[in-house]
């Protein structure tokens, strides 16, 4: 009866940059020539200048979760006592892939929607005075809460552990001071705020993580962070790099640059914002109230429906691909995302088409309610002046 | 301050079908080939069948307007006595190329916003019993008026005149049965509801006017239709076709013979019922409320305010690329488009932000008005059991 376009506003795959698809036609380069070096070399100098660090920044062929075995598998030795947080499906991810390797984890656990806060992790550093780092999320994209990623380098920094964070939805979304705060190793990913496709991994290290390199004695092959740096300073990648998301990666910093990373960062947290005021408005309750990230706002479905029915509804009935809860949250919470290129053209739209799945399953809904919110938050940042009714 | 993600809105070029973008990827053809016969046989056959047409139908490597000198230059001659409706801006341009070719042109014609009745062109008929052609537009893209393309047809039908009708933004707008009305010369283009980049005319010849063709003395090279024929029925085009447009092309009417042209006019129906709602609950005024056509909808800015500032906030606040007026219509109205590949997330989206524009301008507002309108008659024609409150 209607045109649906298919719109992809998950949390990750995010929406496409589209002079990034545009690039990746000019993948008919050899990675092993000038050309693409010049490429290469572009991309990790614009890197560096977007995530705001003189840390070494490196770029693996590998989704997200390979960066973070990497930053296991390159800084750690078997039995090396570590703290994990773990507040969602990416926390436990940490604890995983230490336990993969052998790793001695002690893991804080927060309740789903919950977070670890930075006084659990000083007293777990207290408690385990030989521990040689501690892993985060810097935003947990499962339930859509932020760590204070802030305060826990504040802590970790006075010891000898490094600060292992994985900020795959985190870079983009929140202030993420690298060298001022002491970040010791960040994780980022392609299909992240850097809207392009996934296939791509990023990681920082700072000099303190470096020292560990030299020590950690796990089996690594592929992902060898020595080796890596060595190549990137030759401008190249140590295996066959993925040219075509390289060259995409080159036009979304590009954007970014000339965007500004702060500013990108505003967007995502007035769009966050401006969707926790919505889904107020609309009676329905946030799933992590207390510590909102701005990647993600993970919303409960109403009591009684299934979230599987909202997020299949917004596909069939408009087009839009939005997020499901993942593990034992599936079918309890719906994620509307923010991080990199939504605006709040997307955002209208979702919040227009929630509005009318919630009156078609039953939920008495005022037309406009959530959109009005959305407009208020927009009319508060951008426009001080206008005439605004109710 | 926040992301704006440039979106082509217009009454064309309209928003480009995704999939006709990826298939322009194989241009690397050669028009000479029996691989390239093959796509243009199946293009041709497709938009026949889209057409819902047994006439000829002919593809032209030109704009709109080509077609229009087209249909001129090859069934008329000079000095041939022709009614032409005018009621906008395309209308004008019908008497302008009748004019260039040196026929007799008695001009219909209609106020801004208004249409041209069958019954005007029925007296013009019987006033002019030799006239031989009678020029339309089905849809006057300037002012979103439509003409009742069915009754004329009907009076047309009985003289010896044929009817010629400037079809670009009808075709997918509002029904046409080209056949079962006799319509004699219909013509499209292709970046209205075709979905993909300017650069194609169309154009379907009944019978009758192709009996024109035999005794037209009118000079043309270029634009031939009877080549055209003759090369269409060969697979080939009779110059060098657009073929990145041809592939695009054959991409959209998979999409369109898959979704149905008649579910394709009744989105664009809704969706400008939609608006109309929308505009007169945020207050404003329609520009052509009589005859509204659902390809484009002109609404009037308000009282003291210069069209060409919506126009521009569209842009500058939200990316939204929209429609000034043209001509002398300039500065007092702008057309938000539904034909094509639009969908509610877009409309939605636009509404919101034409509700933040009116309110940055001292308008009064009260937020979600005129989304709550858009919703309703979503919720009207796809949710009759929904609770709608309000």
């Amino acid at each position: 009866m209607h045109v649906r376009k298919q719109r992809l506003l998950t949390p990750g795959p995010t929406p496409l940059y589209p002079r990034s698809l545009q690039a990746m036609m000019a993948s008919d380069i050899h990675h092993r020539t000038e050309d693409f070096r010049t490429v290469y070399r572009a991309a990790l100098k614009d890197l560096k200048e977007v995530l705001g660090t003189s840390n070494d920044v490196l770029v693996f062929c590998s989704s997200g979760t390979g960066a973070m075995e990497a930053a296991v598998s390159n800084l750690f030795s078997r039995g090396d006592k570590v703290i994990v947080c773990s507040a969602g499906k990416f926390g436990e991810r940490w604890v995983e892939i230490a336990s993969a390797f052998g790793l001695d984890a002690v893991v804080l656990k927060a309740e789903y929607g919950d977070v670890v806060s930075p006084e659990r992790v000083e007293q777990a550093l207290a408690a385990n005075p030989g521990a040689r780092g501690v892993f985060v999320q810097a935003s947990e994209t499962s339930t859509g809460a932020a760590h204070d990623v802030r305060a826990m380098a504040q802590i970790i920094g006075k010891t000898e552990a490094i600060f292992v964070i994985d900020a795959i939805t985190g870079i983009g979304t929140m202030p993420l001071d690298i060298d001022g705060w002491g970040l010791d190793v960040v994780i980022g990913g392609s299909q992240k705020a850097f809207m392009i496709p996934p296939g791509l991994a990023f990681m920082s290290i700072s000099p303190k993580a470096w020292r560990f390199a030299e020590t950690a004695n796990l089996p690594h092959y592929y992902f060898n962070l020595k080796k890596e740096k060595k190549s990137a300073d030759a401008g190249e990648s140590s295996w066959t790099p993925s040219t075509s998301l390289i060259l995409a990666l080159g036009a979304a910093l590009q954007y970014i640059k000339q965007f500004g990373m702060d500013k990108l960062v505003e967007n995502a947290q007035l769009l966050a914002r401006a969707t926790r005021e919505a889904a107020l408005a609309l009676g329905l309750e946030l799933f992590a109230p207390n510590s909102p990230g701005s990647s993600v706002t993970a919303i409960k479905a109403p009591e009684g429906m299934d979230s599987g029915v909202i997020v299949k509804e917004f596909r069939t009935r408009f087009g839009s691909i939005i997020a499901n809860g993942q593990g034992t949250m599936k079918g309890k919470i719906f994620r509307i995302a923010h991080l990199g290129y939504f605006d709040f053209a997307d955002l209208f739209a979702v919040i227009a088409e929630l509005e009318l799945i919630l009156a078609a399953n039953g939920r008495p809904v005022t037309f406009g309610t959530g959109v009005a919110a959305v407009q208020k938050v927009y009319a508060e940042a951008a426009l001080p002046k206008a005439t605004v009714v109710s």
